[in-house]
């Protein structure tokens, strides 16, 4: 546990690197928003306040915990606007609340880190997210191949609506959307069906279908296909079957815009897809949407394969922030749950541990506590973790608290070792090594194996060596 | 702002870095407890739950959010106990949540940066955590003299009113503890009085007194006086004054032994000062207690002195974990509040930024957004931060923007610089200097300070350089 919280701990340090480094800023928000404020912005605008933990303040206020980064970084744009240089670019790591039945993968507290741009519109804003989804993943390990970056954008799915002639037609809209959301489940023949007279599944009920016509059917059904090919050919194609409509021509210039600043600076079609398949559930979103997801063919202990899919993504919402404000506010970011990350990193052995654990200084005589803390801060002063035991216990129990510990090193004086000015340096990791191979209890104590008397002054470099620095 | 959020989490990160070095480990509690089991740790017996904001789940069940480090690690250490390798010790940082009225220093949410060693009664324990206090300060970057830590027991306060003879006079005993509070505000002769029969303030209220032999007063007057001697002047006088009771005694040799490590591991008077006025608020506390404080002569903007004080702390608590316990859980700890930290920090002018701004690429002309990315990109691989800017504006309202992001670097490239291979470069301090000095626009446009053309490639040494890296 000690160890995968030090890894987040590194990984959002990393992220925080990367957002520093494109120009970002830190921000802090309380952990608590007005619910009213908070209400204005939460993602499902059918179900104001579900998932939110509220409370009262001694003022009998009610208060929010904060369900996302999104919402308090747009109540607090809002409230300091003509303070913030524009566009503003802030990152922020932190707890995020849901009032939710917690469940395999699914928290009610959990780190969320985040970096938007508030203030720009332009397709650069855009891309510099996806770039950034990208670095972090870099940042993290991930080697190219092992992750890629998949972007959409709203208004492509707008476009071909409006192509399909269903744009007024909130019900044919809504049946259309609904069915190309079944494609994974049902296939291309029953979103076919469900986009002209409708399709009866295998209970026999029948859903009535958006009764597109046969051109309109092919053209969603063409826009679903689109995957797997390069930037370029996306793009053109969807020129083809988008082009005409307004909506749509807008969202394929921004993907060209957004594919020449990715040309220009070197990332990959490997690196960066665009696949018209990304939704991304959140109803805010306006623009470019993408996902940061991990490609590797990951197995679990029986050998199946584990989708770990969408570890963090983001996009455009154009119009969050000016719920609060009479004027348009473009926005766009990037946002990871950072345990969802770390378990997809986890999965692919790409956990590096940054710290050893700690040299263990046995008490073999309590009288002799000052000299075990003099090698303890000699230790510390060449940058090695070192710990006195301060517990009660003999040496056997202090040693299998070294154990415990996953202690590579124990150190080990009494009178004796003082005497001879020396001190037991022993090797836990050769030692429980050398254990296995020994047959007897007599035969250990006679070999003593993976211990060594050292000068006192020799103390640090021995230690040093054992761990390999 | 953002500058002190940086400094706040560099100083928490130097902490932990401390924490580790002396074998911590992380632990990372959720933000929520069941309310009944925060209830029993909850730092005033008199008012549970007063100051603790709490709010029901889905399911119905009260929860509390933390009201501090050490209640949370309490009930995890009961709720693990076995599984853990004792001493068990752990650091953690992060938000903690008062129901209070918000004021001056005073904030309703506040990060705790805490570590702790449960399971461990002795007082090399204790003397570990001083060791830590004091390290923090230095790692802070506080030099010798600027921080002290002050070290007191509560054992040798009830060693003084056993001798006394109060020790099982509740009233007496709550007199005493009053009456030695108070010295700070009435001085010696006001405590004094009310040790003795009782005192009459300037309004003419009688405050009965505690009504001690002349004999029991002395003792205390002499022990609340027993500050700004050496630690072995100020063990050796206690024995003297309380060496007498069991209590007593054993809060001395407690001393003696934290003095021995502080002596063998170089811990100077001006580091760790031994003083009995320290009493730390906490009811918990059962042994050793300590304060992390600034001395150095602060002064606000008007020249007056700064009283700052105490900017952490902690002791020994062996009856916390017990609660939920059948046996005694010995424990100790140290804890401070970064935002107060911060605050001392910054009075003494020991702020350090880390992070240099960002150099601002100016988008001239938005054919060449690939050509400004290329150009970031490059900067971002050296190490240097580096922004295109993504917004809306002209090269007029961009460089306002520089200069609000406090940029020390913008760059400029034009189709003219392009076709001639340069950028134009600009120093943004030293072109606010020259621009105090220049007195007409048109000189100003004819001199151009501080702004030089580069070849294309020369473009990272060039920045590099007014960066002064």
């Amino acid at each position: 546990a000690a160890d995968m919280l030090r890894a987040e701990m590194d990984l959002v340090s990393k992220a925080c690197g990367v957002y520093e480094s494109f120009g970002f800023e830190p921000l802090q928000t309380p952990a608590f928003e007005f619910a009213d404020a908070l209400g204005k912005f939460l993602p499902d605008d059918d179900r104001p306040n579900t998932g939110v933990f509220a409370l009262r303040d001694d003022d009998e206020q009610w208060l929010s915990l904060r369900y996302d980064h999104t919402a308090p970084l747009a109540r607090f744009v809002a409230e300091n606007y003509d303070a913030l240089a524009k566009p503003y670019r802030r990152y922020q790591a932190g707890s995020v609340f849901r009032n939710e039945k917690p469940g395999p993968g699914r928290f009610r507290e959990f780190v969320q880190c985040d970096a938007d741009t508030v203030g720009a519109g332009s397709a650069a804003s855009d891309a510099e997210m996806i770039m950034i989804a990208a670095e972090i993943a870099r940042a993290a390990g991930l080697a190219d191949g092992q992750f890629q970056v998949r972007v959409n954008n709203r208004k492509l799915l707008d476009g071909l609506l409006e192509i399909a002639g269903v744009e007024n037609d909130a019900e044919k809209r809504l049946k259309t959307l609904r069915a190309v959301d079944k494609l994974d489940r049902l296939g291309r023949d029953g979103v076919e069906a469900l986009l002209g007279e409708g399709r009866e599944d295998e209970s026999g009920d029948f859903t009535e279908g958006a009764k597109l016509s046969p051109t309109a059917i092919q053209s969603v059904l063409d826009f679903t296909e689109l995957t797997g090919r390069s930037r370029g050919e996306t793009t053109a194609t969807l020129e083809t079957l988008i082009g005409a409509s307004s909506r749509g021509a807008e969202g394929v210039a921004e993907l060209r815009a957004i594919d020449d600043l990715l040309e220009a600076t070197g990332y990959s079609e490997a690196d960066v897809s665009f696949d018209t398949s990304i939704v991304r559930g959140l109803g805010y979103y306006t623009g470019a949407v993408f996902e940061l997801e991990l490609l590797t063919d990951i197995r679990d202990r029986k050998g199946r394969p584990v989708r770990i899919g969408s570890i963090g993504g983001g996009g455009r919402y154009d119009d969050l922030v000016s719920r609060f404000r009479g004027q348009a506010v473009p926005a766009t970011g990037f946002s990871f749950g950072v345990s969802r990350f770390l378990s997809a990193l986890e999965k692919l052995d790409k956990i590096e541990q940054s710290v050893q654990p700690p040299v263990i200084i046995c008490v073999f005589d309590k009288a002799l506590m000052a000299d075990y803390f003099k090698m303890a801060a000699e230790l510390r002063s060449q940058g090695i973790r070192a710990e006195v035991f301060v517990g009660n216990g003999n040496v056997t129990k202090q040693m299998k608290y070294a154990d415990r510990r996953g202690a590579k090193v124990a150190l080990l004086m009494g009178e004796d070792e003082i005497a001879k000015g020396v001190v037991t340096v022993k090797d836990l990791e050769a030692g429980a090594l050398a254990a296995k191979a020994i047959e007897t209890n007599e035969e250990w104590k006679d070999a003593r194996p993976a211990q060594v008397e050292v000068a006192r002054g020799q103390l640090v470099a021995a230690v040093k060596e054992i761990l390999g620095e």
